[in-house]
């Protein structure tokens, strides 16, 4: 049965891509607003593919910023529903200069599609449409129920969509929600992401003297701010790397032997080779991609006091600054860590200066799925049949929003089918997306509707 | 005796305190190379004035930079030589806007001059050049002998004067030194500054990724360097004020019993109230008044790492940078002090960075005298008869470099005697002296130079 689809996809593969590159070559960078009407139309790019291949109620959803595109097929009764989320902006081009091709003109070179959204995320997202097309075109239906909700506003922190899914919960409600808009540990791995970190954080004002001050006529009578901010910050995590807050670690849930396992087994990267440091540094106890993956961290974002330029000038500062930000797992409640350390520096404050510490708005629960949960032992069978290769179980350092707020108001599995690669350039220039992946990548969706139908 | 001198100065004040306008009025800014005549301009003005007087041997001497004027008077057979140390240059006057009169059309308003240089150095310079004259035009002779160094590069750290003292070593040598460049620790109060701290300083760099990454792909693998060089800096001093590096209290000269009576004694700020601290946290052990003048300290002048700019940036820093300086006391060698520091933070350095500790080039030795010694005993007792008190004795927390290059070159002591007030805005809009200094303080020097010549 799956044969036709994918012969299907085989048969009209240039004209897809033909259709994915017409995608790429609108410029919408959500953040710029001399963008705003290609916004639109990529969001209409969207909404026209659905209703060329029989999707019902398709339509843009206004909202006070970027529309998102919702659409259905609902046909298959007794099936399960899923909610397909995915995102049609993208990130700006800049520095222009450093693309080898135009960012808005695609172009394949060895092997892959050169073009910005080609890996985030207009390429990830046209996979699933174009499937769903396979499907709809040979056999007239889907294996499952779909309800798809695309936006417009990811790259500029899905400002309005927690509002829409909110005020539309009944029409967006699902069994499980389905994305791509992540990656494979490496080419050629299949993986499947269970977990992502959350998210807290607050910036911390150490106020002395009124100005910066003589060092020679003051020094001795006046506080440093920077070294009292420096004594506070020191205060909050060991050399070791384990947060010295008390109650931070309270309700951390303990990892099991097997999710041990599971993390070290995943192929990674060499640390000491990628980002060019001495040695890893974990946390106590733990490996590298153990605390990456599942353990919280505690990270100096910025930090500023006094003089920064050129040579010497002898002054104490009036004023230091430090921005901090934690990763959170689960079990872990941002609001209350963010309370726990601003009590903890206002309790280590030394005496001589002033401290105020400023709450940042934005927070994040962390999310995981049990790994051995039926949907993506699904998942992992279906990469494994398409990539021919097992496929690892790892948890993300970094927070998607979208899968927060999706877990929070509809409480359902949400099951992250990434295809990207390490090597995609994400956010930067000359970004691009394996056409292996591409072919693949459709071929894991085409299994994986069919194995979620199955039961 | 001294009634004649005295009158003479009573009696010509208009006719003088119009010359230093004159010479108050030449913008002579030596950090402006637009103003390179100027400051030569103003040079000759010292120049013709010593000879109109009859000081001998008068010269401008050449440097690489700008000239410093010489000349002498020796004929005080069996008495003592004085070198009296000036500068005629000044600061520049920006921002100009906040002046409330031209910086350079001196004006009197409430009994103070107001114009760039009245009190640094220019006023206080003019006002020995006005006692030389009243004694010459009424006694036909100086008390002792008296050579004089008046140089137009103070304000840009004194950059060829080490150079010109050291080749003509002969020329300048002399029983002791004279300087009028600092103040008194309040209006009316007369003031003995018998020791300067010394200075070193050094930069240091923690590197960690070789770009900055993303807190949550990164975060619990790399080393985040804002917090280690934070781990680095607080390790450098306790928050009682007591420097932990080992050996850096080593040479330390212990203060006397006496000497605490004689700072604790002086008047000086109401910190909390002057520069708006909570409260003064001084070194454990040590007051507020003894730890800025006599003990010392290690300062954070700048610090700086990642994002500073609005809002979050969920960062690992690449780098993080500490400026440090440290003011120095007698016993205490800078070079050494360095390398402690230095080497202590390269042992404190955790895994996971890379360090990199970058030496200032600039220091200097602490200088002190015995507030005992008759110099200053003499210069005591002449204060307190033109200002009828007592004077204080005190050290300062700052550096003056000129007082280390002659305290190391001709090895004689240096007496400060200052009449600037802390009202004078040095370095600042509105700059200016108080009258009663210029009147009292010439009254000053009269009785000095007679008490030293008494010997």
């Amino acid at each position: 049965m799956s044969e036709q689809v994918l012969t299907y996809l085989k048969e009209n593969r240039e004209r897809q891509l033909q259709q994915l590159n017409e995608f790429l070559a609108i410029p919408s960078v959500s953040t710029d607003s001399n963008h705003k009407d290609d916004v639109v139309k990529a969001g209409y790019f969207v909404v026209n593919y659905l209703k060329e291949i029989g999707f019902k109620n398709v339509e843009l959803h206004k909202t006070p910023g970027h529309p998102l595109v919702y659409g259905e097929w609902m046909e298959a009764e007794g099936a399960p529903t899923v909610l397909l989320y995915g995102h049609y902006d993208v990130q700006p081009a800049d520095p222009l200069e450093l693309w080898e091709s135009d960012p808005f003109s695609p172009e394949i070179r060895n092997d892959r599609l050169y073009a910005r959204g080609s890996s985030d995320d207009k390429g990830q997202t046209f996979m699933h449409l174009a499937v769903f097309e396979a499907f709809m075109k040979t056999e007239g239906r889907l294996p499952i129920n779909v309800k798809v909700c695309i936006e417009g506003e990811e790259e500029i922190g899905s400002k309005h969509l927690y509002e829409t899914l909110q005020e539309k919960k009944d029409l967006f409600q699902a069994d499980f929600a389905m994305i791509s808009d992540s990656g494979m540990v490496e080419k050629g791995q299949p993986t499947i992401l269970y977990g992502l970190k959350g998210f807290t954080g607050l910036e911390v004002t150490v106020t002395g003297p009124n100005r910066d001050l003589h060092s020679g006529i003051y020094g001795g009578a006046a506080k440093n701010p920077a070294m009292a901010l420096s004594h506070m910050v020191a205060s909050l995590k060991n050399l070791d790397e384990q947060v010295s807050v008390p109650g931070f670690y309270d309700d951390v849930e303990e990892l099991s032997d097997e999710e041990r396992r599971l993390m070290n087994e995943a192929p990674g990267e060499v640390y000491e080779k990628s980002i060019g440091i001495p040695e890893v540094t974990p946390e106590a106890g733990y490996t590298a991609k153990e605390h990456t993956m599942a353990r919280p961290t505690l990270e100096i974002n910025g930090m500023y006091s006094g003089y920064q330029g050129e040579g010497t000038k002898t002054i104490i500062p009036s004023t230091a600054v430090a921005k901090i930000t934690c990763r959170l797992v689960p079990g872990q409640e941002p609001d209350r860590i963010q309370k726990l350390i601003t009590d903890h520096l206002y309790k280590v404050a030394p005496k001589g200066v002033r401290v105020e510490v400023k709450p940042e708005p934005l927070s994040a629960r962390a999310y995981k799925v049990d790994p051995g949960h039926e949907l993506l032992q699904k998942a992992a069978r279906s990469y494994s049949d398409a990539f021919d290769k097992e496929a690892v179980f790892v948890r993300l350092g970094g927070s998607i929003p979208v899968v927060e707020m999706i877990d929070q108001l509809f409480e359902i599995p949400v099951v992250l089918l990434g295809f990207g690669t390490p090597e995609d350039n994400l956010h930067s220039p000359n970004e691009s997306f394996p056409l292996e992946n591409f072919d693949k990548g459709m071929e894991v969706l085409v299994h994986y509707l069919q194995e979620v139908a199955r039961g």
